[in-house]
């Protein structure tokens, strides 16, 4: 059986995990994360790559170029989740399998956080789990895709 | 160390599970989904127990008493996650870790299902991963746990 | 021709009928209107069965059951009809054809009785004709299954 | 025992029945709707007279006159039902029995169409069941004037 | 005189008074509530009779049976108030007072909160008294029967 | 012990009572009210101070006043409870408790009146009782003082 | 100095004044209505023309015509009041003052009469006194052309 | 025949008129629009006092005090119009005539002033005509004490 | 290749084209417009029928007509572009492209015209362009039958 | 060069500051602030005076007065920030410039405090900086007169 | 005459065309489509640079730059037509005409695709006409300019 | 004492100040803003840097870059003030004060700029001061951090 190429995509903000408020956020960093998430990985015989950026044009760009090169996408989009309709709009015309991932439950937060323009193209949606959210994350894609 | 003593507890409809709906809904029936659970719970080093009812009453009352009795709780509450404020207050009660669980994710579906009364307490969420999404509420409730 | 066998479901505060405000609901009592149903029933080959409960697990639960008992429902859900996504769902899970029923017009009473989770799911709606309804939605339902 | 006079207004595009989205609306004409009305009518000892027009004002002036010449209406006002005050007002001025009529259940369908402006001074309700609707219809008056 | 004879309705997860969130709603049980408001009532020549339950069907047929037996009624419907239409219409039937009570006052917590759907048939209110609240609903019930 | 000291404020249009709507508010004048208010603080140990007023900006003042004067607030704001957030901003200022109090219960008449801008900053709630409430409501911030 | 030329526009169910739901709308008939208004127009030199019509269409075009031959509208637009946007379209082409006339306070009945789309484009609003109404519209209108 | 007494209130602002904003309120002072006001009345057998207030409480008082002083009651609130819920009770008590008076037509400015809370409890609404509003509504009134 | 037979439907008010308001409409009539549309027509093997008419129930039995008449329809509703589902539903059962046309951009005028009942059942929509949108809506129409 | 006069007024429970909830307004009084703010004035050949009320009828007739004996105007409305559409029209009819002040930031608050209703005619806004507030509200005052 | 420069902007995921969901977008790509324009603009006397991009900023400095460069703008920006009011600030400092271009209709799809933040700055709108709609705009703003 | 070090960032369409909708923005340039609140920072023994950019990531980016290089951040967003989620939850995780800065008040212009999603983490708000909101802003921030 052939591996299946992942790729998890970190939206804004999300290069400062483990710095800003680690209250709600801990304090592992993002590479901490994709580094579980590759572990889980290797286990299930997948691969993963990963990009963090700031910057909508990137992730859409991201999502666009995956769809020659991987298999599922995983995506926290951080703040992009309530208002990117661009991102939304990406994954619509991605093929496989998206999993929507939050390192804290966007629910019990503010009442704009219960909101996800990104949620009704995601196959899936994990939240609140902090950096095991990335394995379960990449256990659960490979189960798509299975 | 102690065992995880778990709770999974499925609402409204879903023993309905694996006749109603399957393109929605799948095959599998409830049985099937906390066997994967409890196969999952072995390796962890967690036990599971479960409930399915159809009674908002019979949902509340097993929340309250698993507060002496169950370290978390994992819980679909099918139909009544958009209404029940009576869980959403049972579950507030309830110390432990609590994982809300979905077999589809309701955010692609009608507009109605975006809204989750009981989300506010919960830990995590897991939604769209059917079965799997079993197994992946185990290990995320042992996790919080850990 | 095989007869067709319908359940009559009332949901909750229906077994008050004839005492309670009869200005708005009449004097009959829900045995008459199922009477009724029943004599229309009769003259069309058909079978009536019915159940009232207050309880919303309870009417859940004999739509479920009747999937494999019935082929056809008419339902009177009481307040239910303005919030119980629950018996939404489930009369989705059935195949026959559903009747919506209410004894009063709900769309000339208070603004919260215009709005039934119900009757996205419902084949047809009779509603405002007290007692003679529950023999229109008899003769309806033969009329569909027809 | 007199005769009951009963006018069924039929709204705007009713006249393309038959011919405009038939998985919709179905493939009868609203001649063989008027036909099936005018046939239980009989056995009923009422008559029917009945009016399409694609006018408001038509429908409008109809029920104003049918003050003085009929018993009770009842009306499907097609696109009417969802902003036509008008009608509404003229409806309040009838003393007689309204029944409110649509061929498919408009709660089942686009947003918009769960609302009927005309509703609220309508007796009944009688939607979602085709030409045997008319049928019923007729009956529902008939018990009303009773 | 007559002794007026009361009875408290408790609503869904009152049970758990005492031990549950003690910051927002005191140590005392609910037993000591019903006992306060016994106290106040043999004062007052008046009887009072209490059930608590977390099943909206109980709650629903308890206020239809004390239609024959009690002058009064006081309800604590805990979540219900939020969303039991069906509560609400079983209190419309029941002629004699009603008074809703709340042990925190509603009003000052979550937006949800806010909205009573039983107050509308609720001849008065009293939130936020804790235990107390129960002794004075007691008088107030006797002063409207007075 | 010390006495309580307790001050019960009645806002606009409150003057009229006795003069005003009487199928809605009843024929006592706001002296008999405020008199059984007195009576029941005397048993209480508790004094009671008084004042009515059609300004809001006398209650604002009324209120700041009462920081060094009064334990206690009782307050009835007639039509201020639904737009003064002055007098809301003047009772957080406030340290003791307070009381909300209506003689008719809001929420069962227009819907504009069911809002309550005073209620987020008060402790309790009395509505619906008329003269009575005054009554209870000395008891009820006797009780908080305690 | 010329005489002013005044059109009075009567909308949907006008005609039926005097007959329809007198405990609201009087006795009176429109025609009643116009001759006190071509009264009171003689007095101001003025000429009053008038016309009903249950058509939206009817009055679009008679405000259209009255471009070249009117100096003034009066308009009660009846139901059209709050849907006719056509109506606030013509009438915004109309150079001369515009009085929207009603015979009740559209403010004082249901919500939905409490919205004006006509209203944005008048000068001046009368209403809610019956016939009384016409001849102070009458009079407003010379005065704003005065 | 007796006199009519009438009481003209005007509100907030309205000292100013004649200074402020003439593009919207014209040149004529309030004083002018009295003048006229009571020139109206002389010939209609009636009297006129009236009243400015910028102080909420003041109008509110004189609608008090004009139950056992005057006939009926012209008010133009000003702002207040738009909030002012203690005027609305205040004008709900008041027996006679309420004829609610706007210089401008608030339907054709900023949304806000589309709404007016006074509206309800109002006979008449005269709105856009300036002073010569006044002289109309003092007609108005003498018409429904008539 | 046969011609295309266009039906271009002027709504209400547009008769006034190029005398009313010419700021927002321009002085171009609408036959000035229709033969612009006529002339590219020609060049592109097409046949233009019109109909202006300022009756909602004509357009509606225009586009009826049109169903076995013309390929293709052009619409410029005017207002009835904002509130008549019943042209919606009429233009929902004609099988050829539809364009729907505006003289200005709606979306920079009042709120109201930002929303249109009738575009979702357009294939095509051309705003703001004046007589020239009518050249552009002919050879967009030609186009999509093409 | 003459110098700016400027009036500074402080809304409703302002005079509190100080001593009210120091934990978001801090410690200083409001005579510090003005101190504060006259020490810049002098700076800026301004002079400053100052009106503190809970009264909106004493602001609004402040605001009225300083039409003729100030340059402009700073205020801090308090609570009357969120509903006084009195003082909106008050300061609508002020020439010179117009700031508004607030201690802190509303906009950080809860939801009712993000809403002003004065925002719209003031030229600009300063919140959230204290007692330093009022100095640079002075400056800008200044700045904008220069 | 000189030429016309026109600019046209394709926004986010434009550069997908002819890749993605062809059954919303068809097989043609954007090269297909500025093809298509430039071939018009030939005919025309016009001259086109286009540019796509997934960034914001860079459209956004596209527009600025575009003040000296280019007569006329033509854009589709894809998602960023619905909450990019960045794109908007950047059109409404443009001072040629500009054309918002949309490949389908946004009206028949999803209920947010019906709000376009950009159009309130646009002078025309076409929508549906896939490439051939880049043609018509093309001669739109040649029209426009013209 | 040692410096303070403020950034000052300017986000989207900042850069055409002085260019563009001058009436709105005045003529001065960024450049000339910054200078002044350079020229102020000297006074106040505190240094500016400053950066402008279209691009919410590079804001974004330099948020968390200020982290470890400033002591304040004075922002005017631009048109990303009205929907970037990112910079507020960029901000959130700053530690010193930020002022939010805006040239003119957004609450008196359109609607949608009375939102500010980054003032709810703003600790002051300056708008409408134009260049020397710039100057008041560093006086405020070194006012905080003093």
């Amino acid at each position: 059986m052939l591996e299946s190429r992942i790729l998890i995509l970190s939206g804004v903000n999300l290069g400062l995990l483990g710095q800003r408020q680690p209250e709600i956020y801990g304090t592992d960093t993002l590479d901490d994360y994709i580094a579980r998430a590759r572990q889980r990985a290797e286990i299930l015989n997948a691969t993963v790559d990963d990009l963090q950026s700031d910057s909508e044009a990137v992730i859409v760009e991201a999502i666009a170029a995956a769809r020659s090169t991987h298999d599922a996408i995983i995506i926290n989009p951080g703040a992009f989740t309530h208002y990117s309709w661009a991102i939304h709009d990406a994954l619509a015309a991605f093929d496989g399998p998206v999993v929507e991932l939050h390192i804290s439950n966007p629910n019990s937060r503010e009442a704009w956080r219960h909101t996800s323009v990104v949620s009704p193209v995601a196959n899936a949606v994990i939240a609140g789990l902090g950096g095991h959210g990335y394995e379960l994350a990449v256990e659960a894609v490979v189960g798509i895709l299975g």
